[in-house]
């Protein structure tokens, strides 16, 4: 038995996820799973680490443990991490998909129906091609959100990590937020948010704090680069953290001078449609149903066309470069699954226009049995500082 | 013309970079060139953002300027950061690949040779089999590594960035190491490895500072979670830095309380080995042979197996979930293509085995026409707080 250093749950709980993953392959006639995504490794076996750049992949079988198969150099965070013994490393003059073929064959899983995610980043076109070529009997399953849909609902326990996550995304609001002052520039910024979320034991978040200053507030996802806060300038800032991978952010806006109207108008703009959008946030409402409140809102009052993104997303697991889990699903028109107890979304109406504005309220929001819980506590409002 | 907020370079060097990249397209027979890596987008456009996890490209036609085509949301931060007016952008209620299909069969690309990186991370297998069966009149050319293969060698202005990152990634280093002491936290050295970064200008780096403490130092690649700091830890600390997004990045080991003499002895044998590779990093020489003189000296010692990682790998314009350009050039066994002026490498010897020691020692080096300039300037040693 593998002796990680810190497990964030019971190997009991890693066991019985694998065996529901064991259940949907059978249930979809899969004999083995490659699973390429970390977030899904990591969900099924603790493995952590900064590697999944490089080629890894989990191997799920129909039955018993999965088995490992990374890079050699990710040999000591696995044995600090995993809660699986069983590992296939290779060292950097290999090609990892040539590993991979070696596994399969050593395995002698070649002439059988093998999952593999194809919507996944970490599988390239060119990795699937040489499996098809070498593995000329192997039937190939598209996998894809096998796992990413077991996530979607969040244990007692994982919703313990993201109610934490919550907090630790408000005190970097707070911190970041209360170091607001002209003459400082958005460094100065970021390194207060940094502050507030390690404070909160926040780990590396899977997005940077968004904290853009000036002209720059106006560009949504724009990165931080330094620049100058001055007088009369709005600041974007939209800050998540993580705890154990599990995310959750908050946005909120700050304003250094006597604001414009216009700021004020449409930061309650947004926190009515805010407000419309949590109204729907309640066990069996479509996912929609949230969007459709929110950006009814929005285009009432002429905005529609500059709230020019989905109304939230699920969050949960995640590594860089993103912390949402919109790939599964998201608060968007045309998604009609119903909202369940134990999802979490990042819920954020925002309107954005070019040189102009970037104004925007958001909170992360746990489905319950009742309504919802909101996970994040910052006030909601323009944030001025004179 | 766009007005973007700031440019990294000048319009004329972006378009001669444009221009640089159709000619090697006619020379691959490529008509039309589809870029899904924001990395490569950005150094054609100067287009940053931290929106990348959706579905983006740009197409580069045989003359005159691309086109970008991005979700709805990416509209602004297009505006304020490329150099190109030419956008397609996709509200969220559509998929990416579908807005892909109506830009290419609206400009009348769907019977063209289109180059595709099949190496790409962002363009999916289910990604290609939908462009396969929707244009079954295009030709699909692999362009892998087309656009990165130029990036290798950088210009005097991209070297300036370099050289910036370095001393941003050292004062992270120094304010991270300044920090150690008994009685702390991984948060806290990740807030003053931040600190410093912020203070020399550093953006989100493409990797988080990796800073673990006690057991965990000797897991290569863990993220640091809040473990304590105690009498007797030793302290993994490798930190880089983003400046318009060129990154360099250093390592140290840092001891709190009286060194074993194994850890000494390891940081002088790491040391040695850095002296040995970096003695052939001049132009002329096949990457390998830095990785080759500086495994030597650890294998020469014993601790060949221990070292087991490629000796290091090209950095330079990076965005997470990596800060290198190893899936382009590493410094590993088998590299037999020269160094060049211009290329710059994060050079990396270490050791490690669980629960027992992880010590390494790195540089961020520019080759130059003589030989090589480090960018890094932290002390080589062992950093003993007692």
């Amino acid at each position: 038995m593998a002796q990680p250093h810190d497990l964030p749950f019971s190997v009991d709980e890693y066991r019985s996820r694998v065996a529901k993953v064991q259940a949907e392959m059978a249930r979809r006639g899969i004999d083995v799973l490659m699973i390429n995504h970390l977030e899904n490794i990591y969900y099924l076996s603790g493995y952590r680490t900064i590697g999944y750049y490089s080629f890894m992949a989990l191997f799920v079988p129909p039955s018993g443990d999965p088995v490992h198969l990374c890079r050699l150099i990710e040999k000591t965070v696995l044995q600090g991490s995993s809660w699986i013994d069983d590992m296939d490393l290779y060292p950097d003059t290999e090609r990892g998909l040539d590993a991979a073929l070696r596994l399969i064959k050593s395995r002698k899983w070649d002439r059988l129906r093998i999952g593999i995610d194809k919507s996944a980043w970490y599988l390239t076109i060119d990795d699937f091609e040489k499996l098809q070529a070498a593995l000329p009997q192997a039937k190939w399953v598209d996998s894809s959100l096998l796992v990413e849909n077991m996530r979607l609902i969040k244990s007692p326990a994982e919703q313990a990590y993201s109610r934490k996550a919550g907090k630790a995304a408000s005190e970097g609001m707070r911190s970041a937020l209360a170091a607001l002052r002209a003459g400082i520039t958005e460094d100065d910024l970021m390194a207060a948010a940094y502050q507030g979320l390690f404070r909160m034991h926040s780990e590396y978040p899977g997005l940077p704090p968004l904290i853009n200053s000036g002209v720059r507030h106006t560009m949504a996802h724009a990165m931080a680069e330094g620049n100058p806060v001055r007088q009369g300038d709005a600041v974007y800032f939209e800050i998540g953290a993580s705890i154990k991978r599990y995310h959750a952010a908050t946005l909120r806006i700050g304003y250094v001078g006597t604001p414009p109207k216009l700021f004020l108008d449409l930061t309650d703009l947004c926190r009515r449609s805010l407000d419309a959008g949590l109204k729907q946030m309640k066990p069996g409402n479509p996912a929609e149903a949230v969007d459709a409140a929110a950006r009814k809102v929005i285009a009432d009052a002429g905005y529609g066309d500059k709230f020019r993104h989905k109304a939230g997303y699920s969050i949960g697991i995640a590594l860089p470069p993103d912390w949402s889990e919109a790939r599964t699903m998201m608060l968007r028109g045309g998604e009609k699954r119903p909202l369940q107890p134990g999802m979490v979304y990042h819920f954020l109406p925002a309107v954005f226009e070019y040189k102009e504005y970037g104004v925007g309220l958001s909170e992360t929001v746990l489905i319950t049995e009742n309504g919802h819980e909101i996970l994040t506590d910052v006030e909601q409002k323009l944030f001025v500082v004179k």
